[in-house]
């Protein structure tokens, strides 16, 4: 590499490590937003992180990055880069298309309207009032469309839910995961058809017990603590905080996840934090030589979900977890749960039921769950259906799939913050990530067959270090398929997934 | 006014909110630094704070600025500008050329070096080991250093120090708070020499009960609650966090106070809520017409010292208040207060005895703590003494003025968070604020002679009304001289302020 090429990608970098300091410090004001800020400063926060989205902008824009990358892309000893290096210019390249397409003030605009729709998004919740949400909601999804519109033409996608997928999920089109899609959902009615046919049935009252918040807390610390993600040491990285919907927030150092805690369901916030937690470690676990690098990130959305998903129901729902934690979480609850039943309980947290809430879903129907969000983004950015049609096309894909009745919009179309968020294509990662999970599980088996053993004992160093090393480390290297392919040599595929779930319930269920 | 000069007035003030919602943004970054961050991300927030810092000092010396405040400042139709839009130019031009004179480096490195050595000053106060702060300290002065002697030619102030001052309490000198101290403190030390020699002496055995953490946690709401600031409504603006050092931060819909509490020690809450309180009063009532505008702030820092000096000690240890807070007091705590008796509990809050720490310090005692790091402030800057000379010159002054023997440094030149956060110049501000809030308290008496009737029946409402009207709401509209002069028709004057604690401590202790 000639010190002339060398000199212009420093100087690259740099450009984008301030760009990667300010989103990690707009992170800071979205999180605050969500945990700890009083009610009446929605109006100045939504000016703050406008503000700061417009300069974000500016800077991402900024021609500057345009010259140096035209400069390294036309060098002579462009091939003298090593792996790291071109990837570094692909990504920012590929973002600063994306980015110099959109105009500022709609840029902008999105923002704001964001900040307003998750403000009255809760309000609507509190009240049941999808028609409360709507007009909000509205304005979002015509901004949402009117960018995914312009980006489907820099991206060169098919569709502008193409567009919006590949944020998330780069090189995933929504004809691919409706093919894929199409598979797991007869896998999943397979195995769900199975378990309720099945003569042993899960006893849920084990997970009745009323539990108070602060024994909960402790729980989740301890929880958390036990898959390696630390909350508590004197150089912590990480904490937790509470929110009605849980996420995880932050970069390296600083990686905080929130749950909820609701006294008469404790579960709910185990596996919360567990999922949580497998978000976390991945962040935690990237390369750090990397930071401030774009390839100092997750790979996409589907494989930060086949972490959390790891964490939360490979590891969390085992059997070999529980013989390990449930000593635990008795010492720390005390009396309140000396009878639980290891097997008894095992059983009831992975109870196969359909239900009406997808964070509480059980896994064989989670994926359900998604396909209906995922069929509901596509038609609507396909101009299919309307923003007002929402809770009926919602309400009758529950009943259609799930045999559920939904009573209002707060259980219903109005559950997840990702559409007042502004997260659209988003929802087919969750998915994506428990089939991903599968196929590193299978991968996982051969180098380390002794980890359900080491699981039991309380060893959970060799599998986190497992997929460190296979899928943290590898950080934003390769697109999700190139990914995949060269962890488990093999394209996406639902079997293994399908495979694991008829495994395991066939012994839970007796089947 | 012509519609050009309007139009370059708005242009300007359009800029201005920028530099103000990026402030408010910083702040919570700040913020959460303090209470919420995990230890771990300390390198990379002082990174985001360094950015941040980098942004603003972009935006505020915008060379932009300075042609919008010349075309204004020279224009024919200047005198048409109102009072406020005037003192808005003033503020801007004032400063636009303090930042302007500062190089953006000296500010990228003085914003970093103080994340740095307010880490270290956490790690070295729990070791109790000055040598570990020291080094940081004193990279850390030298930088402020180095940017008072550049703004006191900027300012035309006599030394560095007054440059330094002037930004807390403009127009103020070392020279003139010299001469109010040495005032005050023969006044001081004359009450407490009466109080020493009194024959009626507290009982602040009635202040070591032990109350659980979450019971204080409830008081401070109730206490917040009584002086009008808000913290649970469904539309609050406020929330009471945790620190070792209390603090107020936040701006118009959004401030925020944290306090320490002490299971042996509950009194300690009590008044650091109300002291931060009373901050926050200022905060959320200033003239909402005035947010984003320069004058749409506290008129200075001993301005708003005295504000939570009178919620604190005025109203927050006056008999009146507890007549009426002692009964609600004793409802939360059930029966580990019931024993409380009004007198007894109001002398054991009003003792009067020289202490070590400041923020435990009374309200007689208080000003010589200040006294003593205003004079070493000064003599820093006037490189009279050194850090290294630091612990030994604090030991003997509170050996000299208080009688303390300082056992260790955590306990002594170690014990505020003012200089690892670099706040020079603004010790002197908290007995500034005492005397201004005597001078205050005399005003109020007569447009609101019944007003510790009020208190007594649980009504705040008039008093706090009386302070928004006579400072809060007057903003940033004038210099800390101009408006003390204009609410009370004085000068500054310590007179108001002995003469209250003369009555008070005379009735307490009976000379």
């Amino acid at each position: 590499m000639t010190e002339n090429l060398l000199s212009t990608y420093k100087k690259l970098m740099e450009k984008v490590k301030e760009i990667v300091i300010l989103n990690s410090a707009q992170a800071i004001i979205q999180r605050d937003m969500e945990t700890m800020m009083p009610p009446k400063a929605i109006g100045l926060r939504s000016q703050q992180l406008a503000l700061l989205s417009q300069i974000d902008h500016k800077m991402t824009t900024d021609p500057q990055i345009e010259t140096l990358l035209k400069s390294i892309e036309h060098h002579a000893d462009y091939d003298s880069l090593d792996t790291v290096q071109k990837r570094n210019v692909y990504l920012i390249r590929k973002n600063y298309d994306e980015q110099t397409k959109l105009p500022e003030e709609l840029v902008v605009e999105i923002a704001k309207q964001r900040a307003i729709a998750v403000d009255i998004w809760k309000k609507a919740k509190a009240a049941k009032k999808f028609l409360m949400f709507k007009p909000e909601l509205e304005k979002l999804v015509e901004l949402q469309k009117k960018a995914a519109e312009i980006l489907m033409k820099v991206k060169k996608t098919k569709t502008p839910y193409d567009a919006a997928i590949d944020f998330f999920e780069p090189k995933m089109t929504s004809e691919e995961i409706t093919r894929v899609f199409n598979e797991l959902r007869a896998g999943l009615v397979s195995v769900l058809r199975k378990c309720e046919a099945a003569p042993r049935q899960p006893d849920v009252s084990v997970l009745k017990h009323k539990v108070p918040l602060d024994v909960q807390r402790k729980i989740a610390i301890a929880l958390a603590e036990a898959v390696e993600y630390d909350v508590t040491s004197k150089n912590s990285g990480g904490r937790i905080d509470e929110t009605e919907h849980p996420f995880t927030n932050g970069y390296y150092d600083d990686v905080r996840i929130t749950t909820h805690y609701y006294e008469d369901l404790f579960a709910s916030s185990v596996f919360s934090v567990l999922h949580e937690a497998g978000h976390a470690l991945y962040e935690q676990n990237l390369k750090p030589e990397w930071m401030y690098q774009p390839v100092g990130t997750g790979c996409s959305s589907g494989f930060h979900e086949s972490q959390s998903r790891t964490v939360e129901n490979i590891i969390g729902r085992s059997h070999e977890f529980w013989a390990y934690f449930l000593p635990k979480l008795k010492g720390i609850a005390g009396s309140t749960l000396s009878n639980l039943n290891l097997d008894k309980f095992v059983h009831a947290i992975n109870q196969v039921k359909p239900s009406k809430i997808r964070v509480e879903a059980d896994e064989v129907t989670y994926g359900v769950h998604i396909i209906i969000r995922f069929n509901i983004e596509r038609d609507l950015f396909a101009d299919k259906i309307t923003v007002k049609e929402l809770p009926e096309i919602w309400n009758q894909c529950y009943k259609d799939y799930l045999g559920m009745k939904i009573e209002n919009d707060s259980e219903g179309v109005m559950q997840d913050t990702h559409w007042a968020s502004g997260y659209y294509g988003y929802f087919p990662s969750y998915a994506l990530g428990n089939i991903y999970s599968g196929q590193l599980l299978a991968a996982m088996q051969k180098d380390l067959p002794s980890w359900r053993t080491q699981l039991e004992k309380g060893n959970f160093k060799n599998i986190r270090q497992w997929m460190s090393k296979n899928v943290h480390q590898q950080g934003n290297l390769y697109d999700p398929p190139a990914l995949i392919k060269k962890i488990t040599g093999k394209e996406i595929t639902v079997k293994p997934y399908l495979d694991y779930l008829e495994t395991k319930y066939s012994k839970l269920y007796g089947f």
